[in-house]
Order: C-alpha cells, then sequence, then structure tokens
C-alpha cells in the first residue's frame, strides 16, 4: 500500500523511517517532566475534543467502506464516533494525565562496601509499539499510556479503523507540535499495511517492546513472529470452580455476573467446574439462572442430567474463548481434578474458586498458575481499572515482566545508577 | 544425535518428553519450603564433592575430544575440572542456597472499595531454560539458582563440555531423589544436540523464560528463533567517558581497571572516549598505563598522534567487543559527541563517565540509555556478587523484565491473588 502522503511527504517513507524517528523522539520524551508530560496529555484532549468534526468525518468515511465489505453491525457499532463518544476519549486521556508519574520511582538503593552508591530508578522504554484490533480508542488510549510514561509510540490499528485513526493520530501529533514536544513521537505504520506489521514486529533496535491487543489469533501471530520483546495480553478461558462447600447464592451470582455483565471481554467465564458433592445442591439453580439471562449452557452428561436443559459439550468447548452468551459446565470429582482440568485448558488468566473451605482456598491459590487467582470473587474484577491503577494497557497472560492488569507502571523499565569517586574493582 | 542411553531408557526420550516432565516437576517444586529448597541445595552440594572422581573422569573424556579437535588452550582450561575446581561449584552451590528465598514476597497489596483484598506475590517462573557455552560451572550454577528460585530447569550447554555436563546433571538429579524431591526438576536436551536447542527456543507452553548465556552470535541466535520469552544477556560494548574535568588519577586507574583486571568478560570497558578539551592532558598518560599492561589501543587520529603509541582504530573498532587486551580509543569535541557516540555503538550494557563536573554527570546518568549508568567508578562493578546479590543469573541488556545484573529475585514472576466474600461487578 502507498505511504500517506497527506500525513508525511518525505519520499523515503517507510515503517523503517518512522520507527526511526520514534526512536528519536523517545529521547527527548523520555527527559519531559511531569508537568510537561501532564501538559501535553491535556493539550491531546482538547484537540481532540476541538477536531470531532474532523474525527467523526473520517470515522464516516470508515463506516461506510464497512458496509460496503459487510463488516458486521457489532463491529460496526464498536468502529463507531459520535460527539458523545469523541468527548469520552478525551476525556480518558485527561484521566491518565492525572495519573501519578510512573519514571523516576527508586526501586532500590544499596551502598557497596567500597562507597559506590546504587540507586535503581524507573524509566521510559523507549518507544512501545502497539498492534491492535477493532476500536478507535485503542489508538487515543495507548498514546496517552505511553506518553505519560515517556515513551515514544509506534501505531498499528485495524484496517477497518484506518481512516479514524489517521485523522485521530494527526490531531494528536499537532497537539503535541503545539506544546512545543516532538510529534515524531507518535508514529503510525497503518499506511502500510501488512508490511507496517512485519517491520513492527522485526524492529529490534527501534522497538523497545511490543504489545498486541485483539484477537487470539492476533496475539499468537505477534508471539510467534515477533523478534522484538512482547508482552502477551489478552485471551482468557476463564474458569470458575464451585467446591462442595460453595454457598448457592455466592456460586449463582458469580458465575452469573462473570458470563453475563460483559461476555465478549476476556476475564468473563467460559468453563464452570462443579464438584460432583455439590452438583446435585448448585447445578439446577445456576444453570437456571444462566438460561433465564439467555445463556446457552454447553453441560457434560452430569450437568445435563441434573439440570434437564442445555446442549451437549464436546471436547472443543473446554478449550473455547465463547466471548459470547455460552458457558462450558463439567462435573468433577474433586479438587484434583478440577486442577488437573484448569492445567490443561486455562489461558493462565483468570480463575476464581468459591468455596467456604479454607484449605481448599489455600490449596486453590498455590496451585493455580495464572495471572490472577480469586476466592469468592467474580473474574471480571481482573481488569486495570477495578484493580485501581486509573488505566489498563492490557491484561498480561505471560510471566515475563509484567503479570495479570499492566498500569502505567509495567510501560517502564529501569536503570542502574552507580555513583562513586574513582573506586575500581579489586 | 542419538538420546544418551545411559541417562535416561525411555524409547520416547526426546528434548520435548524431556521438557514436559520439568513441566510436571514445576508444580511440587514451586510448592517446596525455604527449608526444603535449602535442603536440596546443600544435598546437591554434597553430591558434587562426593561424586568428585567421576566428574573429574567425564571431565577428562572432554578434555581429550577437545585436543583431538583443536579446542584452544584458552578453552580447555576454561573447561577443566579438577579437585578444587569441583569444591569450588559446591561451595556455590551451598552459598546459593543461603540466599533468602525470592518465593513469596509480597510486591503489593490493596483492598477494593468493595472489599475484595488483593495481594501480589512473587512466584517461580515455572521452567527455566538455558543455553550456554563454556564452562561447567554454569550447569551447577544456574541449577542451584532455578532451584532456589523453586523453578524446574532444562539445560543446553556447549558440546565441548557434554560428558562433565551430562555427569554433573545425573548426580544432581540423584541428590534430589536422595532428598525426596522430584529428579524430573533437572533436565538437559544436550544429547540431542540442535535439535534439542531448536526445541528448547520453540516449546510454548513448556518454557516460561529461556536465558542464553554466551557470545554474542548465541545470543543473537537465542534472541531471533526463539518464540518463548527470552531475556538478552551479556554482549557489552561498555564505554568509559573522559570529560573535560577527568582527574588524571581516576581515569587512568578506572580505565586501566576496567580493561586489564579481566578483559575477556563482558563489563571490561572496549572503548574510551576523551573530551577533547582534557586530550592532551590525560591521552598520553591513559595510553601509558595501557601500553605498559600489554593493551594494544586502536586510537583515532588524535590519539595516535597525542600518544605517540597505538594503532590506528578502523570502523569495526568502534562496534567491536573484544574481550581481549584491546581497547578503541576516541577523542570527541564535547559530551554531545560521546552521547553520539554511545548511542550509535552502545549495547546498553554499561557505560561510565569521569568527571568532576555535576551537571556533566547528571546529563549523562540521564542521557545514557544503558542498564548501568556510572559516574566515576569502574565499570567492572556491573556484577550480581558486586552489587550484593549473592548470586548472578546473567546481566540483562533488555528492557523487558529484568535489567542489568539479575538475581534470585529476577528469576521469579507474580501472581494476584484476590480474596472476596461473593462480590460481583456491577
Amino acid at each position: 500500500m502507498a505511504p500517506d502522503a497527506a500525513d508525511n511527504g518525505l519520499t523515503d517513507d517507510n515503517a523503517a523511517s518512522r520507527m526511526r524517528k520514534a526512536k528519536d523522539a523517545a529521547r527527548s520524551i523520555g527527559l519531559l517532566t511531569d508537568t510537561q508530560k501532564r501538559d501535553a496529555l491535556r493539550a491531546i484532549a482538547d484537540a481532540i475534543e476541538g477536531a470531532a468534526d474532523e474525527i467523526i468525518a473520517a470515522n464516516a468515511d470508515d463506516l461506510r467502506r464497512g458496509r460496503e465489505t459487510g463488516l458486521s453491525e457489532a463491529l460496526q457499532d464498536r468502529l463507531s464516533l459520535d460527539e458523545a463518544r469523541v468527548a469520552v476519549l478525551a476525556e480518558a486521556v485527561r484521566e491518565i494525565s492525572a495519573l501519578p508519574d510512573p519514571v523516576g520511582r527508586v526501586l532500590d538503593r544499596r551502598t557497596l562496601p567500597n562507597g559506590v552508591a546504587l540507586t535503581k530508578v524507573s524509566v521510559p522504554f523507549g518507544v512501545v509499539g502497539v498492534i491492535y484490533e477493532a476500536r478507535p480508542n485503542v489508538t487515543v488510549d495507548i498514546t496517552a499510556l505511553a506518553l505519560r510514561s515517556g515513551n515514544a509510540v509506534v501505531l498499528r490499528g485495524g484496517s477497518a479503523a484506518l481512516s479514524s485513526n489517521a485523522t485521530i493520530v494527526s490531531v494528536m501529533r499537532r497537539a503535541l507540535t503545539g506544546e512545543g514536544i516532538d510529534p515524531e513521537a507518535i508514529q503510525t505504520v497503518d499506511p502500510f499495511g501488512r508490511d507496517g506489521a512485519r517491520a513492527l514486529m522485526t524492529a529490534r533496535g527501534l522497538i523497545d517492546v511490543l504489545v498486541p491487543r485483539g484477537s487470539a489469533d492476533l496475539i499468537h501471530t505477534v508471539v510467534t513472529e515477533s523478534t522484538v520483546p512482547v508482552i502477551e495480553t489478552g485471551a482468557g478461558v476463564v474458569h470458575i470452580v464451585l467446591d462442595e462447600t460453595a454457598p448457592l447464592d455466592w456460586a449463582r451470582d458469580i458465575v452469573v455476573n462473570a458470563k453475563v455483565q460483559r461476555p465478549s471481554v476476556c476475564n468473563a467465564v467460559e468453563t464452570v467446574l462443579v464438584h460432583r458433592a455439590a452438583a446435585g445442591r448448585l447445578v439446577p439453580a445456576v444453570v437456571d439462572a444462566l438460561v433465564s439471562r439467555g445463556v446457552t449452557v454447553h453441560g457434560d452428561e452430569d450437568v445435563l442430567e441434573l439440570a434437564g436443559q442445555g446442549v451437549p459439550a464436546t471436547d472443543a468447548d473446554w478449550a473455547a474463548e465463547y466471548l459470547s452468551l455460552d458457558v462450558a459446565m463439567r462435573v468433577v470429582d474433586d479438587l484434583d481434578q478440577a486442577l488437573d482440568h484448569i492445567r490443561r485448558y486455562s489461558t493462565q488468566h483468570t480463575e476464581s474458586i468459591i468455596t467456604m473451605n479454607d484449605g481448599s482456598a489455600e490449596r486453590f491459590v498455590a496451585e493455580v498458575d495464572s495471572a490472577v487467582v480469586m476466592v469468592n470473587a467474580s473474574t471480571r474484577f481482573t481488569d486495570g481499572g477495578e484493580f485501581g491503577f486509573g488505566a489498563e494497557v492490557g491484561i498480561s497472560t505471560q510471566k515475563l515482566h509484567a503479570r495479570g492488569p499492566m498500569g502505567l507502571a509495567e510501560l517502564t523499565s529501569a536503570k542502574w545508577i552507580a555513583r562513586g569517586a574513582g573506586q575500581v574493582r579489586g
């Protein structure tokens, strides 16, 4: 695909040159003070509101193309921007501007016997790359989060939002220029299509960390094809275990909340495992509550027999991230079998146990190897906002660097500073 | 290459099955108490000392093969084990056993407005993979570090140490069995040659983190070919800047120490940049001191003219990680030019500035984007032991998860634990 000439008229314009500009800009962005970063974000918020008409017009282009290419109603809705939604975008940036600066925190401090003073401080990564799909709000959110933490950002959004994203990026860059900040800190490789994504995934030395946000397929591609460091986010085959002692009201309310409140997100429950000793007491009522809210229960034989409703589960159901009003349900003999099932099918995002037995709870907490392990709470709480981070970069399902909901702190690295007076090693 | 039948007689024995065994074993290893882990390490140390003859005999096989295949004297020396060196191996394990348990530390704690209590605790990664070259001490060190932090380990050592490593692994596994601990927590894929290394690099779901230790080539291969999360370690094109106000004695002592004390390691200085205003005062004396200790100075024209000795530097010298008694030296116009040079050639390991000027020091500290940035100290201090970590896994030159010297804490991940009483999301 040809470069977006309106955005940048350089003849050598390509993904690599844009990433190089981001890297150059990262130097000055990393040295901005807290106040400068807050001001920059407020200027971006104002600019987005001020350019609402321009953004909505670009969005209309995307929507028209979406209709022509048969984009589903649901996706059209997620893509669509109006005055109110643009105001929400701007407000999100203002909220991020108000968060504490994650840069310059002292993480460790020690003095060597020879008097050399060591300090470990948080520093920006440098350049954060993001590959994402769907809604244009990610374009704004992730840029604000990256800048707040002193990073430059290189964006690769979904092709369905191409015009919206191009306009939003352009508006945000103008806002930086107005603040005397290098606008090259915000880059997009959208005009270069798949080549842009490939360039981003292999830009060693230019991209310090790459965060994929979107479908399991997208994440899988990024994780396997990238040679730059990646933080894996998102896919959630989330389990709730109803233990022998689970109170019926907690079991029912938590399963229903975890499935129904927002089925399309990664912290929604996908599989419920019920202890055999409690199955007769719990399954009929929990299934009833789910079905009455429009959920299809994919049950094993025991579940179907006890509930008298539902559809038979196949092997594929245990591995399914439905992201819809579907849930798989299985009766297990005991906690061991529940833990085995989780080990086999979990994506290590979030699992919860409902129990009054402290021993079961502690075993579950110790043995389940997931980012967030819960006792007697809804899996829907796995969320940066709910955790009190003020914003969320994504939910890491890997063990390196970040695990679970990621806030601004996870967009920083660290640097050791050693101050001496001529010391040498003996 | 055929599997090592003496080590494991299973017909389905291959790299994948060994990694699967490590993953299964990781469950029980992760649940060991502090005392159990200490006891296991002390048992390993005792077993290594007790099997000194067996280990030295296996090492003799490696040395014989090394001589036959023309292994250099230096590498033969690094490979070679005698009674004293075996005792050092065992002692290193005892020292690691005495370090505090890095698992179970509370990293964050918060209570949500609805009463859900969140705790973020450190947990083992699960399975740590290591690809390394050279000395058999890495086999012992990294195994002890992995077990101390509750991890299983999969090793891939250098082919030159094949027999030594096989015997050491076998001895360590026996020691675990003697302690009633699953010996499958220690695995090697050495018998499978290059296929073993490839399996390790692509074992998503089996290997939680992979640490390469060795040459720049090895690290490059691992970083670019791995689909599992990697911590990049090691390569150090380390700079020292002699600023306008650098005292001659500090400049000379630190440069000599950083180059000569142990030239073969990654924290040894490779390039010295001298401020033009101080070049006449510093270059002759510093070069004299280096040359008198056997160092070849690869200088730019200014250096050669001022020093009256040395050899001309080519472009390749600025990018060289000599790891030998060679150093590149260049006169720069000012701190800006020094920073430009570092940005271009540094591997972001360690850089130091020698200066009496606080402004220069603070600019250097803020603008140099390396794992360790020093003022008036020898770059040789970048070391887990020197930093007081008690042990070192390696020196991370990436920004994700770990940066600079890595201790036991860097071999852990984190888990969020949420405890509620039936809370659901509103």
